[in-house]
Order: C-alpha cells, then structure tokens, then sequence
C-alpha cells in the first residue's frame, strides 16, 4: 500500500518555495508519495474579502514574513532574493505546472518557477519568464503554453481550486493526508507526513 | 553574559498556550532566560482593522486552528478544551501577570492561566476564574487583584501593548531576541532560541 499527501500550493505563496523543495527529500525519507496540487489562493482570499495578499494588506505582517522567509531559506542554503512584484499573476505558470504534472515533468518545473519568483526575484507572470524556465526544461515552451491555453486545462485549474476550498484550504502550503487531516503551512510539513504514515 | 530571549504573549493567544509550557524546557536548555511579557493584541488588531479575533473573522481559518491546537496538545500531552467563549476578556488576568511578574509568581500564574482556559475550557475573563487561579497558587487573591487594578499597573500594561507595537509585533506568541530579531508563532519558538545564542 502507498501512503500518499496532497501538497497543495500556488506560485505567490512565499512558504511554498522552501516547502516545494524540501518536500522531495522528507517524504521519500518516510516512504509518503506525494501528490503535487497547484490551486489559486486569488479565488479563496477574495471569498475572504481580499482583494490583495494579506502580506501587503498588513505591512506588519508583510515585512515579518519577508525577513522569517530570508532565514529560512539561509538556513536551507537555499537563494533568496525579494521580487519587485508581490504578487504576481500565477494563473500562466498554474496552468502550465498542470500540464506537466499530467506529463511527468511538473515537480521539477515547480521548483524551478519557485526558484525563478522567489531565489532570483524574476516576476513569473511575464510570459518571457515562463518560456525560459520550460526552455530551460528542454520544453517546448510555445507549445506548452498553448497547450496549457486550452479550455480543458483551464476549467482542470478552476476545478482544482473549487475543490481546495470546498476541502477547507484558505492559505499555502497546504497538505492533506489520505485520511483527510489538514495541515497548513512549509512548518506543518514533518506533522503531516508523520500523520500520513501513523 | 546571560542570553535573553523577550517571550511576548497575550492570554487570548490559543497558541501561546503550548508556546508558554514549552519555554521553560527549551530555553533552560540552551541556558537562555526568558523575559515574560504579556501584552494586549486588542489595540494591535484594532489597527489593522479588526474588532475581534482573525480566527472568527475567518471561519476557515479558525476551524483548522483549533483542530491544529488539538493536535499540537495532543503531540504533547497537554489538556486541551476549546472554550465555549473566545477570545475571552483578558485584560484582568494581564494585569495581575505584570503584579505576579513583579513579585517572582507571574510565570507560574501566566501557564495557570494558560491552562485554565485553553486546558479546561474555562472563562478566565471572570472575576471569580482568576480569583481561583491565584488562590490555588497561595496568593491573596482579592489584594492582588486590587493591586493589578492601580493606575500605575493599568499605564504599565498600555505601556508594554504599545511597545509592542512598536517593535513590530502582530501577533502572539512572539520571541525578540537581544539583537531585535522577531519570531513570530509557537513553531518558531525553536529558532527564536537558537538565534538568541548563536
């Protein structure tokens, strides 16, 4: 039997970066698969009456997360570099990131748009941005990124964030167990995977 | 030199509860000494614009909490009872924490408290609680509780709200070590006291 957790993510969520990274190795080291879920948060926090991210909606917050994120990440050994634009449009690469996760090589684009917005602070809503991660991918990035256009694949990415928030998710990471335990956030990761194989 | 770590706290705060049991242990460990500072996050919310807990505000959010705070209680084998009241009045039992702090019973009384209400479910904004709290601990109750209500303990709590404020703090629990770096959340509290001694 394979234990397996949904890790639920979008690309403006900062914790997803160091949690999209670090969940490879942590969940292959107790033997959980992983299943990759990119979802909008735009859709959630607009129900919550957000029209923003709550990080720039409460400077306090926002200059603590920005600060927590850089130790994190040094502590990682991971880059770090603030982007300009917070946050950016994440509906292109969502799409693109369902389409390669249906093809096998989704996880590893992922990390590397995570790397892009939040190690060299690139804004990877700019379709050049996004054509250079899959390029660099060996990806066609022209035909990936129609591909991704297509109505089906839309309506998959509407469909997926539907169901994050009728599961009950309001931020990112979010991770789910088969058993349906919700933990939220890259802190909770070890307590989810922990849960999924108890 | 003794290494110091500030130990922000509000009673409403349901994660300060573990934060404030776990201190103890973790910081006599690394030989560092905890300063308990309660604090009001009323003001501090009132200024983001909030009139009550983000955790009602956002029911999502608030259900995953008290499941998360479940759990956490459950990892350490802590009492846990969601309170039929939240968050409570607790102004009274602040400032009977700075009287208590003064006089080398505060922390003692602060887990007490802490216990009470997120332990046993109990209302610790009621006179007669908190009365039970400080007479189980040996104290006079009605003459600490007359001693918590002079203007010069009442303008020491507004005091320690507003340099909290001051410092950034938006939450609770919250560490700021000696060198002004803050840690925000229970989870954190690791970190907070590795930073400290580093």
């Amino acid at each position: 039997m394979t234990t397996t957790l949904d890790f639920w993510f979008e690309f403006a969520s900062t914790y997803s970066y160091p949690a999209a990274i670090r969940i490879v190795d942590a969940a292959a080291a107790r033997g959980v698969t992983v299943r990759w879920r990119p979802f909008l948060l735009g859709p959630i926090f607009k129900a919550q009456g957000w029209d923003n991210s709550p990080f720039n909606l409460y400077p306090a917050k926002g200059r603590y997360m920005w600060r927590d994120l850089e130790r994190i990440c040094d502590g990682l050994r991971l880059p770090f570099r603030q982007p300009a634009v917070f946050p950016q449009n994440t509906i292109p690469a969502s799409r693109v990131a369902l389409v390669g996760l249906s093809q096998g090589w989704g996880e590893d684009f992922c990390r590397a748009v995570y790397a892009a917005e939040f190690g060299e602070g690139r804004n990877i809503g700019e379709t050049d941005v996004l054509a250079g991660v899959l390029s660099a991918r060996g990806q066609d990035a022209r035909a990936v990124m129609e591909e991704a256009q297509r109505d089906d694949n839309k309506n998959a990415l509407r469909a997926q964030t539907d169901e994050a928030m009728r599961l009950g998710i309001f931020g990112a990471p979010s991770f789910i167990t088969a058993d349906g335990e919700l933990f939220w956030g890259n802190d909770r990761l070890e307590a989810a995977i922990e849960w999924a194989i108890r």
